[in-house]
């Protein structure tokens, strides 16, 4: 039984994320219907990840078995043709053996997080970027980040729909960088909690406009209490950028 | 009668260009349906140049004149409320004196066009990039790109329906570099002939994928015919950046 593991950019704008649901534009969806075009059998496509809605990928990973084969190259051609009209481009396409899973080979995941940091609000950029017109201290923000790195209890930035067994995670980087216009935040982990990301993001923003001391952050941390850290960045700011194994 | 100079970012995508035509949405159409919501005055706004369709501008410049004064923050402030549905953003405004004109005080305008230069087709960027999925030879189209540099007569690379009086046109800067999965051509001079800078990019990638030799080049130039150049590159990859007074 073929395995077969792809690796897909995609625009989460306007769809309902990841996972299929009863309503709505899904990738697992858009991923399905291709695979059914090309394989005739229904499949469960396994995301290394859910991205929400609005959250993009650069290089999302999945992986899906088939019963018919296929050389690798057909297949990656193949979905590519399906999926021409949708969200998703094909990145690449690798047969794998059944050691190999999506989600549960992952050993790093890496997020890309951009903020648009101008007064005026985005066109080329519009739905890619979080707008923030508001000037940011992007070195206090890059130094009250290296708080969460290591191994924590992240419970304060874990959103309540959150299915992960434990709260600590060992966080490997989170650096907050100016790149023009933009402010970039670089962040790795072997995995995450729901909406860990765009937390933190939200968290380092009420500092970075001075609206929060720097000593609130490591507090909050600490609290282990949602309520005490900062809000949710949106969704259109996010990039899945790459998953290692 | 106040003169406003705005600067604008735009995504030409879906658009007729710069120019109201009869038919479908402009540049030139929603800022005067704006500035007329705002002044309750009819006004021929000037650009510095006239983008095509899907043509895009980071620092598009233009003028108009009215009748009521307003500070400048305030016109900017009210005009981007105004533009807040549409493709374009309120990068500034200043209040200008008669003897500024944003087509003619122009002494140098800078494009960028970007290639995505990648098996897989874009879809963060889709619309915002000519994607290639042939290999090329940036070194040698930077090195061919050179004898476009300086005064020449640019019959070969100008549009059927260009209205410059003058072929010859003096070009300053042509860099053809490689950024990550992308190319860029930047390209900066005086003033450009209708379709030059896509026409060079067309040009240029011909040798950049070996199709043509790189002596084929300045041969076109010199034939001074649009026939004996390449073909003109899509608007998508085409971005107005700034313009210089």
């Amino acid at each position: 039984m073929p395995r077969y593991k792809i690796t897909m950019e995609y625009l989460g704008t306007g769809l309902v994320g990841w996972q299929r649901q009863k309503e709505g534009l899904s990738i697992q969806g858009f991923l399905s219907d291709a695979i059914f075009k090309l394989f005739n059998e229904e499949v469960v496509v396994q995301g290394a990840g859910r991205t929400d809605a609005g959250v993009h990928a650069l290089g999302q990973v999945a992986h899906f078995d088939t019963k018919k084969w296929y050389h690798a190259e057909t297949v990656n051609n193949a979905l590519e043709f399906y999926l021409r009209e949708s969200p998703i481009s094909m990145l690449s396409t690798e047969e794998v053996t059944e050691a190999f899973h999506a989600r549960f080979s992952a050993t790093k995941r890496h997020y890309i997080y951009r903020i648009l940091n101008r007064v005026a609000p985005p066109r080329i950029k519009q739905g890619r970027v979080w707008h923030m017109p508001y000037e940011l201290d992007v070195p206090l923000m890059h130094e009250t980040a290296q708080n969460f790195i290591g191994e924590h209890d992240f419970t304060s930035f874990r959103a309540k729909a959150c299915q992960a067994k434990s709260p600590i995670k060992t966080l490997e980087r989170l650096d907050v960088i100016k790149n023009g216009e933009e402010v970039e935040f670089h962040v790795s982990a072997r995995s995450f909690l729901h909406h860990q990301v765009r937390n933190f993001v939200g968290t380092l923003k009420m500092v970075g406009t001075g609206r929060w001391q720097k000593e609130q952050v490591p507090e909050a941390l600490k609290a282990k209490d949602r309520t005490m850290a900062g809000p949710t960045a949106p969704a259109e700011g996010l990039y899945f950028v790459k998953i290692e194994y």
